[in-house]
Order: structure tokens, then sequence, then C-alpha cells
């Protein structure tokens, strides 16, 4: 017999797998939404005049196993050899424990940035782990819980020392032993904010003419230096004085808290975090006390919890630029969390005694080498080295080179005559002889002699990671379970909906992450020959063509490595495109309220002045006071900032009128892409009239959050931008934006995976359905909730904002019912932004009309126990909002309230067998920042609060 | 300055990674035991007479990340092919969210047999869809929770029919069309059973002269047969059919329920368990409901909690060999639960629609192909298939399997003259071309049009996988949430110590397991041709060899995939000896009474008389009564079975005497294995006279236990056992006890990865410390518990046990004391083994000072509390005890204990802020078996259990 076929594909990825809803729930909530069909519904919400002519087409998708064949193809023909480069980057052995339990583990990388305390006690306190490492390395007080790259940290403290110092000067002096990448991102940064570089040797400084100076410690040619005589000097002139210093090498040497450093930056990538290619890694910050309050980025504080218990949080969030907005001088929002977490636990795992061990051996190895090719009759400098030596050789540059790859080896390039080797925690016994036969030394054998000289006066005198964390018993067994324990303190993606508004928690399928492991991607030095890299370039080039396919762009950038960075990179290339053409003048950026608050803060950082435009009461732009303001500053436009579908979650129809008024007045558009996850296959803000635009990679193409970072924010450009997109100095270009010329690469095959397996259709597809999804939820919650600016035809886009304001009439506040959903089971939608008293939600394509009915009903039962406030049956005070989060303290100890506890611990939406309890109750705020602690308190104080 | 380097060794995977107790905790450890020094602590617990002459020698152990390139430069000598061999054994897409989420998740992996039901029902639930799964394909009433292989599934349901039929024959009807190793373990398995094997075509079925029959289906070279004339005829004569059914073809086929089979067997590997060059897979058994009570293996079955709620368990636990002993005619203890969880996530992923559009797609290319073949003019056959098509070549066979492997393909060479071809889901138009072109076909093109042609009479009627579990969203957002929420539910290594005396929870290192995951392990056919697989064959012979130095012996057979079939394998050994020497007629075991259930069980299989040997009053072998029975039965003396460091956990000084006595009787020295994590190093079961011993590697040798199996029970052998090892059909040998050539190769490289990283010193001190560890717990719980069986100067061995029987007065059980650690958040030690009322400890050397700690906090607070009930001020029935363990669901309701809800839920030794809570309270065993239910329950069930 012939049986007909099922139509069934076991492996379309895109919909029975990265698309919540089934074929059967999206009918269903079709019919809840009452519209006729998924097609009429997205009519009904993204009007017509913005629809893109075309589909998208990317061919047939890619089954799960086919894409890792493919990536797998493609992971081949990068080579992977043993990078001996440095220039801040190096190989290092992720502890396979900490590979397999954190960096593989959906509960370690789905998680989202810890604004909401209560469900992030774990990787708080990994990132306070990682703190406590940081202010103990450097010798300074206080650290932030990482910032991008090296390169960008060091710009950030050059910022903020102009900033924090009471010098008058303008100019900032730069150590010429920096890494390159380290100067160029500075330069950049500098240029539009008028601060003036000088570059020079240490010795040379002139502290009277300068606001700050920066000093690298190793220098990138292997010096060292102590710093102390320019501190002093810089402090006799109230300038500020920073080091970037390399947290291995601090392990032996005088930290630049010694040296009287008022600030410290550096990288931690060789805490055990893979190179990359470039990244991500995280990079630390640390400072002085006095200086906290000027520090970027995010840092993780002790406070206490509703029952006085410890409970940790982010501290200081008054200085981010969320609320600075016009006043931002940086626009850091995102950290390196996942990166962080990894680098700290390394430090737990290898333990004071264990890095200094590592250290020694890097040492002792470098000078063994140096000493083979003194020996040889080579000129090695400098004498006192910590891991790098920079050999001049003359006229055999290049010959070297060549027969070092032979090897198996990268050796650094430096002028034209020398060549820099640095080396790592992996160098081994063969590496020193594979360099000198690379060097023509044959007859020599290493003796693997312990080797050590550092002089006195480098040497350091003081301990560090004294705290008990690092002096846990180190076995696996207990490292593990350690992880799992703060694993299970938080909820991620990969527990429950995160239904944050902006923030895109989607699917990180296991097939997306599975290539990120791999060495292939992992393991390439950034500065290794291109040649080296050629699988690399053909995913950043295909990537490349599917995000200009998407936007309908001409060419990206793949240099920011986060949303703010890609504002910042893209406002820049707007910059040197005006002033290209003569118009350096144009110095005016206009932008809505609604906008996010890293818009006003990336054009504060290239030097413009913001003009903000109002909102109409539909929540659109102001169209009139647009026209207006455009005109009033015609000669000084520089650029519009818009979001788009607006921040108020509306694809506003007015859009290509604004484009077209800015144009008219010699302004560029530049188009925020944090919705582009209402556009996908769509729309493309290309053919709205955007000139350049920003994507979330970590938003709408799948890179996980990870705790608060990682994230890839590359540029899209029309093609009378690209020109004056960001260059990189190993590139041979200038005008970074991020120590590596890809940014973050090694996350990028996320991304294209998820193109791959998507295909064109299937991008469309989850397009639709996250608004399906959105508009699922605003047709469940409406009636109880008022839901704010719908479109005209009263749809939402891809997220709906939820009004919350009037229950403030009756006491309920926007965290009651944050903190009541933690009961539910979920973390909370976006609170108090674009509009302050309102949730925006945002479900995302991913999840299934069950988790969004789990949500509703939550959301519906806590709008039942306002209204049970607002009808006087009870009082807020004696609410379970009011007591929300419950947690296991709460039922173990005596019960007065005037609910009981099944009420109070199970309200609809929360599982029963299956319940997320947080590990603290609801968390001051308050008390944490009047009673500021930033790094490891004393077990016995845990022991105290356990108690 | 050159300063002192420090001696720590970062990477000391055995000291600093691998064993708990740091150095410094050694010390107060052996202060409290009061032992001047380790080496003072192994003097007196390790008799001098049997320790071995020189210390273990590997040369330098590897670091981890040395480890890593060693595992990849020998995956890289094994070659993977595109598989066509089938044989059992098919290519299959492990979908990654399974892989990552389950198979590379220690919360999945390092758990234990779910024997304490209450702490694990997540897996147990993972099973039950398992079981649901398999009666469901099979059209059977019940199903069991997996087994080792297909072959050893099959010989298992042989001697299940000789059991279950009333037929008075033994002789057995083997269908011809079984896979060739199938055969070849049933006739290993009949032949000292006295069962006899009647190998022919079903149609020659003679069913009056047999008491069962077995077919398989599809047959081994594709053909489809339908054997319900077959079933009819044993049926009339009171005899038994049995079927071996692929899994996948029976989404298409009639099922064997329908054809009146009785059993069904088969392999559920195709369902996304990768090859592994063998194993380890889930077979699985299913039988009509009549049949229950006969069926091997381990049984999930559905009960209530002591609330009443549902809870799942094991069921019919008595028809388990460890009680039947000299009864048992089945030996089966282990499952393959971490495969079959695989197996079942793999069918709840693709749900009944997905396994059938799989399955046509597999047909259809199979059709395609043999179109191509049988148009250019090949004498393909069957004409009905499946999956599996034979082709006639004549003098072609050798060319063609050589062009094949040119193409990357593996045929499978059938006879001399034929080749076999099979399909899977992996098979793509490519792979239709290449098998062309590997038979000479160049000029025509797959066209990949879906051809099905089975006839009607074969066709499938009956739906299957119709229970909600298969048809929940497939979203890999909620099949991700789905398997993190069962994992949650279960305790495992991943959180607490699992001191279960004679299991050896130890750490399974991340190390260990990362190459499992990579697929140059992964993806080999065990019939694959030998040198496509030199670094299996690089690693099996060196872990042999390693594991011949441990213990003494000359070989090493990788065949028995548990510690019972290796005991089994041992046993045959030894019978195949007395045979070739012309000593058949021995046939007498001697056991004692204190050994492990499976060696009564495993003798009986071998066609032996069991006979008993009392203990004395310390626990040793009465070595009075030992030589009195060797002598009683010298002419027929076989063996004698002992454990080593006798299951009472003394190392008994005698045992070179009971070896000697035996031999001089003629008999052989079976030295259980179970317990040689107290002895590598120290002593070689060799060296004291044993002439085979089974290794459990997943104890000493760290292959986690997953849930439930896979294990491995290697047997060495001394010289003269060597030429009687078991041999396999597809090396030209014959007396298999596995279905492939390794067992389960897949997972010894865990076991070799291990011996790489610690060294030989470093597995010494790995028994020195599982032996200070447990002296440890000794001393710190004596006092409060009497500790029986220590040797002559008051030490035990590497586990001790706990007599709990003077509690029963008060009417304290050890199964509350089991309970009550879990809410003190343990898994609970060896319960009334060897000795009933007893609790048995075996902490390992990978649980920290720390962690003991707890243990014993946690067993002294349990202690403190029967002393209230002995005292009188609390009832048994009032007291935690009785209630233990406690839930969510306890603190939350009414609270009328006598007790605080405080000091029911936080006894001494559980986490505060991270505790475990059990999600079921204390599971009624005897309920479930009176109402037996073994397959899903309605979810509507579930909900009301909820409420």
């Amino acid at each position: 017999m012939t049986f007909t076929p099922t139509t069934y594909d076991a492996y379309d990825f895109a919909n029975r797998r990265h698309i919540g809803p089934s074929p059967e729930e999206m009918q269903a909530m079709l019919a809840e939404i009452g519209a006729p069909s998924l097609d009429a519904l997205i009519d009904q919400t993204v009007p017509k005049a913005i629809r893109q002519a075309e589909p998208l087409d990317f061919g047939e998708p890619l089954s799960e196993s086919e894409l890792l064949a493919k990536m797998r193809e493609v992971a081949d023909k990068n080579q992977v050899l043993t990078s001996l480069i440095g220039q801040g980057y190096h190989n290092t052995i992720t502890p396979p424990a900490i590979k397999r339990n954190i960096f593989e583990n959906p509960a370690w990388y789905t998680a989202y940035t810890p604004y909401q305390p209560e469900i992030s006690q774990g990787r708080l306190e990994a990132l306070l782990n990682y703190q406590t490492m940081v202010c103990d390395l450097t010798g300074l007080d206080i650290a932030n819980a990482s910032l991008l790259d090296e390169a960008t940290a060091a710009a950030e403290a050059m910022t903020m020392a102009q900033r924090a110092s009471k010098s008058k000067s303008m100019k900032f002096f730069i150590d010429e032993a920096c890494h390159p990448q380290n100067i160029d991102v500075m330069r950049t940064r500098a240029e539009p904010l008028g601060i003036e570089v000088v570059l020079g040797r240490p010795s040379d400084l002139d502290a009277s003419d300068v606001f700050g100076a920066i000093f690298q410690y190793p220098g990138t040619n292997g010096i060292l230096r102590d710093f102390t005589p320019q501190m002093e000097a810089l402090h006799d002139n109230k300038a500020l004085g920073i080091v970037i210093a390399d947290p291995m090498a601090l392990t032996l040497l005088k930290e630049p808290g010694q040296m009287g450093a008022d600030i410290a930056v550096g990288s931690t990538q060789r805490f055990g975090v893979p190179l990359g290619y470039g990244g991500p890694h995280a990079a630390y910050m640390a400072c002085k006390d006095a200086l906290k309050r000027s520090m970027p980025g995010r840092i993780v504080g002790v406070s206490i919890d509703a029952r006085g218990n410890r409970a940790y949080r982010l501290s200081l969030q008054t200085r981010e630029q969320h609320i600075r907005r016009e006043k931002a001088t940086s626009n850091v929002c995102t950290a390196q969390a996942l990166l962080a977490v990894m680098a700290s636990m390394y430090a737990v795992f290898h333990g004071p005694k264990g890095l200094k061990a590592i250290a020694q051996g890097i040492h002792a190895r470098t000078l063994e080498m140096a000493a083979g090719l003194r020996e040889a009759g080579f000129d090695v400098f400098p004498k006192n080295v910590f891991d790098t030596v920079t050999v001049e050789v003359g006229p055999f540059q290049g010959a070297i080179l060549k027969s070092a790859v032979e090897e198996g080896l990268n050796l650094r390039k430096v002028g034209d005559t020398r060549i820099g080797i640095t080396f790592d925690e992996v160098t081994t016994a063969d590496t020193i002889a594979a360099v000198w036969r690379a060097f023509g030394i044959k007859d020599i054998v290493p003796a693997g002699e312990p080797r050590y000289d550092i002089p006195e006066k480098f040497e350091r005198r003081t301990d560090y990671l004294t705290h008990e964390i690092f002096h846990m018993n180190r076995a696996e067994t207990e490292m593990m379970r350690y992880m799992r324990r703060l694993a299970d303190r938080d909820l991620a993606l990969d527990r429950a909906m995160i239904p944050l508004g902006s923030c895109t928690m989607k699917l990180n399928s296991a097939a997306e992450m599975i290539p990120v492991s791999w060495d292939e991607y992992n393991s390439l030095h950034p500065f290794c020959p291109p040649d080296q890299a050629r699988g690399y370039e053909e995913l950043i080039t295909d990537l490349s063509a599917k995000l200009c396919a998407i936007t309908g762009y001409a060419a990206f950038s793949m240099q920011p490595n986060s949303g703010a960075q890609g504002e910042y990179a893209g406002l820049l290339t707007i910059r040197q495109y005006h002033e290209a053409n003569g118009e350096g003048h144009r110095n005016v950026c206009l932008i809505p309220m609604s906008a996010h608050g890293t818009n006003p803060a990336s054009a504060q950082m290239v030097g413009w002045k913001v003009v903000p435009i109002k909102s109409a009461a539909n929540g659109d732009i102001d169209l009139q006071d647009f026209a207006s303001k455009a005109h009033e500053y015609a000669d000084h436009l520089a650029a519009a900032m818009i979001t788009y579908p607006s921040t108020h979650g509306v694809f506003e129809e007015t859009v290509t009128e604004v484009c077209k008024i800015t144009h008219e007045h010699g302004g560029q558009i530049y188009i925020d892409g944090a919705n582009l996850n209402a556009m996908v296959g769509l729309s493309r803000p290309g053919d709205l009239g955007g000139d350049v635009s920003h994507l979330n990679l970590h938003k709408t193409f799948c890179i996980p959050h990870g705790g608060g970072g990682p994230g890839m924010g590359p540029i899209g450009v029309k093609p009378h931008l690209v020109p004056h997109l960001p260059g990189h100095t190993e590139q041979g270009g200038s005008g970074a934006v991020s120590a590596a010329p890809y940014g973050s690469p090694s996350i990028l095959p996320i991304s294209w995976a998820y193109c791959l397996m998507m295909g064109g259709e299937g991008l469309t597809q989850a397009t639709r359905v996250a608004i399906l999804n959105a508009n699922y939820i605003a047709a469940r919650l409406s009636g109880a909730y008022d839901i704010l600016y719908k479109g005209p035809q009263g749809r939402v886009a891809h997220e709906c904002i939820l009004d919350t304001r009037p229950f403030a009439e009756v006491g309920v506040t926007v965290d009651d019912i944050a903190k009541r959903l933690v009961d539910c089971g979920f973390h909370a939608p976006t609170m108090s932004w674009p509009i302050a008293g309102t949730l925006m939600v945002e479900p995302t394509e991913s999840e299934t009309k069950a988790e969004l009915d789990r949500f509703c009903d939550a959301m519906l039962a806590i709008r039942a126990e306002i209204a049970e406030i607002e009808e006087g049956r009870t009082d807020h005070a004696a609410s379970p909002l009011a007591h929300a989060p419950h947690t296991v303290e709460d039922l173990v100890g005596d019960w007065d309230r005037a609910y009981s506890r099944e009420e109070g611990c199970f309200p609809p939406g929360a599982f029963r067998v299956d319940k997320y309890w947080p590990p603290v109750n609801r968390v001051d705020n308050a008390w944490g920042d009047r009673n500021l602690t930033c790094t490891c308190p004393p077990m016995s104080d845990y022991a105290e609060a356990a108690e």
C-alpha cells in the first residue's frame, strides 16, 4: 500500500522549536484577540506604508544537525595556532568544571541583568566575588562588576578622570607603551569631547598640564615601570593617575594602589575566558573610594532584605546613564556578566596560591625563553619582565614570523624590525623550544628550571584574595555544588518567561550555543594573521550580508560590543561624515523624550547637544515639535535618533515624515534597533529613511543575555556612511570603538546560526508571532489593566505597556507588582520605562500559549488583589502585594498575616511542585546605598545572616 | 630579586580536584580519628600481608588540559564514516536541547538509581514516559525502565519465557533473521541453562516442540514478516512468542501486540542516543500484563505519598534479584536510565507526528535507493522493507565495500556475496547518490520524491503516544524548562554527597565527561572496519593495561556492561575453563551469605548450584564452614565468589587462605570488584589469589551512575583463563555476553581519563583518602551509633556500617532515618544491606571534610531525635522522623505537629537558603504495588494530585 506522507517536518527549527505557539495555539490566540488570521493581525498592526517590498529570502533553512555540520565546516577554516602575540590577549585554561557548569549552562547564560535582586542572588554573589578579586589585585577600594573590554575601560577611565579631577586642563597623557588598541580607542573617545591626547613616556609626563594620565603595566613591549613618581606628580597637580594592569601580573607585581593610582582598569580575559578572536571578555575597573560616584558601570553591593537578612543588589544605580540622560558622560549600560562570573570562578578555583603558582610559571618560562635568545646573541629587551619580551631582529622579522607559523606559533610583529613574545599559562617547554627553533636556535633544550627575576622594587608586598571564598576547598565536587547553588538562586529563561519590554528575552537554543564552545571559534587571537581566520571571515561576511538584507543597509561594522556602544559608533560615523563634508559644526541631535536613556548619553559622548522632542498624547513623536526643532537648529542639525517601532511599542505612521524632515535640514537619521524584533522581514529601517542603526544581536538575534552581558551592537549604514565606519589600528585603520576589530566575534556564531536555521520565512514568522504574543497578552489583560499606546487599529507591536499608575492611589506600587510576580514564578516586565509607573511586557515569539496564559493568570490575580484594596476589603500594608516576594523563611516562621500562607506563596501562575523560591525577601535598596559594601563581607556575617 | 617559587601545583587534578579533603583538612580528620598519619591509618586498616609489592606507576599524570589534548589526539585516530551497516545500530540525531540539558548536565548524569523515590521524582517521570512510549509502540501492556542492550534483552526474554511458559520443553526457537549478535548472546545464555536453541525460518517453527520463540522485526536482512500465525501456534502449545522490534519501524508497521506477541524487546538507540561504537544504549522490554511478575529489570510505577499526592516509585521490587538470591534466574540490576531518559525525551521532542514523519522519510529514501539499484540491474531483496535492503553482488562484494568506504560510507558485509544497506534519519539524497556511486551507478540523480510501499497487512492501524506528554508544545523553550523542572526535583551528586555503601558515588569530573560528547567517540558503529577505530583500539588497549596493573590480572574483556554482567561473564569464563579441562561437571559455587545478591544470581545463570557460606560473628567469612564446604563439594567445586574487602567493609586477613582452600579443591576464585575503591594501589585481587574479577567502572573509575545506568563491568583474568574470555561473532568468535564487542565503549574515555589524570600515585592516594573519609565518619558517629564490623585494629575500610536495629524497639525504622536525611539534604546511605536494619555509609575520597561534617551533624541530630523517643519525651508517631521527608506542602498547610516547622524542615545539615525540597512526602510503596500503574496516568490525574 502506498500511504499518504505526513506533512509534518520534524526538523523545522523555526516553527517547531524556536517559535513558541503551535499552529493550533495560534488559532486559539487569534480568536481571543479577535483577529481573523495572523496576516490580518499583522495588517492591523504594521502600517502598509512601512512594509518592505520583498520578502526575506535566505534560501532553504538548515535543520539543527545541518547547522552543526555547517558550523563545523566553517570552524575548520579557522586555524588554531599557539598565540604568543600577547598585546592584552592570552591563552588561558578554562577549568572544565567552569566550562560545563557556567559557560554551557542555560541557568547562567539565559539570565537577565540582575535588576530584580531577589531573583538574582546567585550571580550577584559571583559578581561580588569578582569585585572583591579586582579590589584585592589592584589594591584599590572599589570595583565595578565589569566593563566591555580593556580599551573601552581605559577610555571610560579617561573620561571619568576628566569628570572627577579638579584640574581645568583638557589634556590627557597616554603612556606610549599602552597597547595600540587602547591608545586608538582612547583617541577616538577623546576627540569629540575636546580632550587633547599627549602621548609619551612616563618620564616625559608634565603633570601640571593634564587632568590625568594613563599607563600600561606591564607595558605593551613587556617593560615594568613603577608609576609612583608620576602618581605623586599628578596628585600635586589635582590630576588623576590611571594604570591599565594585567591582573595575572598583579599576583606577583606591586599593585596600582600601592603606586598611588586613582583608577585601575584591565582585562580579566586570561582568568579562564577563551580568546574568542577578541571577545567577549570582562574588563575591570577599580578606583579609590572617593571616586566611586564617578565610576561608570554596574556595582554590586550588599544590603539587607525585609527580614534583615543579607542580600545583594546593584548599588548606586543613580549613577547610571538611564537616569542621567542629558547629563550623562558615559553610556555604559552593559557589563560582561557571564565572563566576569567565569573570571571570578577561575579565581575561586585557583585561589591566591594557585594564581601565584600560575603567574610564577609564566614568568619563569618567559625568562628561560629570553635567556636562550640572549645566549644565541639576540638583543632581547626589556631586562625586567613578567611575561613579555621584545626582540630586535633587524631585517629578519618576516622570516622569523614565517618560521614561527611553521612551528605552530604566532609571534607579534612590532614595528618593522622587532618581534614580541608573550607567554601564558599554557606555555610549555615545547613552546620554548619551538620559539627557539623559529629564531634558528636548535642546539639547546629548555631545562624547565624555575628562574625568577623580579627586582625587589616591583615585587608585590601585600596579600590578596584573603576572603574565605577564595580559600574554600577547591575540590571539583565542592566547586560544582557551589556553582549549582548559585545558579539555583536565580530565575532565568530556563525556568520561566522573562517578559522584559525592550529586552527581547527569546530562546537561546542549544544548537546555536554549542559551536561557541568549539576551539576553532574560541582559541583565535584577535590579531592573528587573517589567513588563519577564514572561517570567521566567511561567517562575518555572510552574517553582515544577511543583516543588510534584513535592515536595508549597505554594510555592517561588527565592532561595537553592546547596544549603547553601537549608538555611539553610529553617531561617530555620522559625525565623521559631516566632518568629511566640511560640516563639522553640525552638533545638534534631536531625541524624543521617550528614547532609551542611552540615546542622549551617546550623543553627549560625540560632543553633541541633545534637543529633546516632546511626545504627542498618543505616545508618538510630536511631529510639530519635531519639525519646529529641526527648523530651529537647521544650521547645526547633526542627527535625529529615533526608535522604531517606538519605545511605546507602536509602529508610528509618521516615521517617514520624521526622516524626511531631518534630511531636509541636513541631518542624518539614527534608528535605534532595540525593537528590531518587531520588524525583521516586515519592514526595514533603511527603507524608512534610516542612515544608520545598531542592532542588538543579544535581543533580536538570540545571543543570550548572560546575566548582564555579553552583548553585541553592530551598526549598519547606508552607502554614503560606509567610508566613515570605525576602523581598527590592527587593520591599518583608526577610530576604533572597541579593543578588537570585530568586537566579540566568538558569539557571532549564535546569531548566524539563528539566521541559518530560521531562513527568511522563519525570521519573518518569528516577527509575526512576537506581535501575536504581545497582542494576546494585551487582549487577555485589557479590562484589568489599561493598555497604553495602541496603534490606530487598536493593536500593539511586539510589546505592550500596562498602566499601573492608577493603583498608586491605594498605595500599590509598580514594585509591589514586580515582586508579587516573583511569587508567581516570573521575572517582572520592564518597570517604569518608558513611562514611570507602568510595566512594559515583551513576550517574544519563543513563549508558548501556556506560558503566556500562566503569566496572564498571574497578572489577573494580582489585579484582583489590588481590587481587594481598592474596594476596602484589605489594607495595602496587609496585602500579599506589600510582603512580596514570599520566601520559605516566611512559611517557616510565625504567620500573622491577613491572608493564608497558601495565598501568599502560591498565587495563580506559581508552580506547585516546581515552585521557584526566591532566596531573600524584598531587598532594601536605600539601606544598601547608605551602607555601601561592594566587596565580599566576611563569612561570619553570612552565618549571622543565615540565623 | 629571585623569590622562592611556590610548591603549589595549580593543575594537580588528583590532589586539588578529585580528592575532596585538602591537606589541612586531612590533618584535622586524622586528629579526630586518632591516627598519627595517613600512612599509619592505612597500616592499621589494610593488612600488611595483602599489600601490593610495588607502587602503581603510570608515569606523570596529565592536567585537565593535557588530558583534553590527549583525548583529542586519540579521538582523531577514529574515523567517522557514515554507517549504513544497520544490524541494530543506526545513526540518529540527538536533539541539541537534549544533549545539552540531559546528556551533558550533571543534575541528570550524577544521579543514582531511584531507590529513594522522594528524591528521584524527576527521572522517575522521565522513565515512566519511556515505559509509556514502549508500551504504546509495541502494543503491549507493561514495560520495564530499560535493559542493557538488545541482545541481552533478547536473552532475558528467552529465560523469562522459559520461567513463564507452561510448556515443559527446554527448546527455544530463534528466527535465523535475528541479528547475529542477538543469536550469539542468546546461545551463550541458553547453553548453561540447558536450553536447546533451534535456529530456523519462522515458517519452519514447530510450536509443539518449544517453550518459546523469538523473531526479529524487521529481519536483519530487512525482511518484513507478520508473526501472527506463529504466535497463534505457540499459544496453542502453551509456548510464548517474542518479537525483537525496531521502535522506529513500529511507528509505521503493525506492532507486536497486534500479532499476539507475549514479549517484545529491542533497542531504543535510534531514538536520539549516539552510536558510541556500540553503547551505552537503552534496550526495552515489554510484555503482556499476565507476565509482569516474571519480567526482569526495574519497573517504574505510580503510587501516592503520605498526603495522598501522586508519586512515582520503582514497582514490584520483590521481583528483583537482590532478594531472590538463590532462586534468581536473572541477575539484572542495572538499567540504562540516562539513555532511556534521552530516548523518552526524543519521543517527547518529536511526538507521534514527528516520529512518523522521520520513519516515513527513512522508508521513502530506502525505497528510492533500492529502486535505483534495481534499475541498474542489481538483485535487491526483500521486496517489502522498512529501512534495510540486501543486495546480491556475487564476486563484487569486496570491491563495492571498498568503493563505499571511498565514498565515506560503511556498508554491511553479508555472507560472501551480499551487501546490506540500512538507512536512518540522517540519510539524505547525497547519501543515496553516494551509495549508487559505490555500486558504480553514476548516471541517475536522487529525485527525493516520497515513495512509500508498505503492504496493507504490515501497516500499523493503531495510535501511539496518545498521552498528553507526547503532545506538549515542543518548542525548545518548553522542552528546556520541562527538563529543568524534572532535574530540579531530584537530588544528585551535583548538590550533595550520596554516601551509598558499595556504590562509590565519587566525582564524575567535567574533564572526564567532556570527550564523551565528541563525534569521534560518539559516532562509530560497533561493527565498523577496525582500521576506522584505531583511537578506540589505543584507548581500550591502554586502559586494559592499566587495569591489569591495578588488579594483577593478565587481560581484560570490556564486553560486560554492568557489574552483574561482569560476574556472569567471569563465571562463564571459569565454566569454559573447566570444560576445556574436561571438568565440565564442576558446578558448585561457594558464596558467603553476605555477598551481593547478584553473586548467587549470576551463579544460577551459568547453571551452577550455590552453596552459601556462613559469616563469623565479626562478619568475616567463617573459615571453618568454608573449608568444610570446599571439602564436601570438592569433586564438583567450580568456584568460590568472594568480595574484597568484604561487603561488611573489612579487609579480611583470611582472604589468601580462602583462595588457597578453593584452589586446593579444584575451584577457581572469583573476587567481586565492587569494593575495589578500597584497594587500588594498595592491594591487587590477582595477588590475593583471584582468578577473575569484574570491576565496576561506574564505581571506582568515575563513570557516572546516570540515574540508574549506564555501567561497565569489564572482567580481568589470570593467564590461564585468557583463552576462555567471551568472544564476539563480529570478531570471528562466539560466546558473547553483550551485543557489542566492547560493551559500552563510549563511556570508557571517562575511566581512561581518570587514570591518566590521577596517575598511579593519585589513584593510590584516592584509595587512602576513601579509607580516611570512611574512618572519619566512623569516628565522628561512634558513640551515637554502633559501628559494625571493624578490623582488628578498630578501623573500617572505605565504608562503615551503622547499626540502627536497636532503634526498632521504639519504632524507629531505617526508613525513618533515610527519609529524615532527605530533610537534611542528603541521599540516604545503603539501607539494610548487607545486614537488615543497618545503614552502610561510603563517602568516597571525593567528599570534603565540610560535607562529611554536614552529614555527621545530620546523623547526630537524627540520633538525638531518636533519643527523644527512647527517653520518652515524645512518641515515634509524633516525631519528625515519622513524618520525614517534609515538603513545602507541610509548611504551607496547617501545622499540628509536636515539633515546630523549623525543626521539621531545617534539621542540622540542611542548607538554609539552598535547601533541597523533595517534591513529595513519603511514598507509599504498598499502595503502588496494590494499584499497579506503569504508564503515564492522564494529565487530569496530575491536576487532581496537585490540588
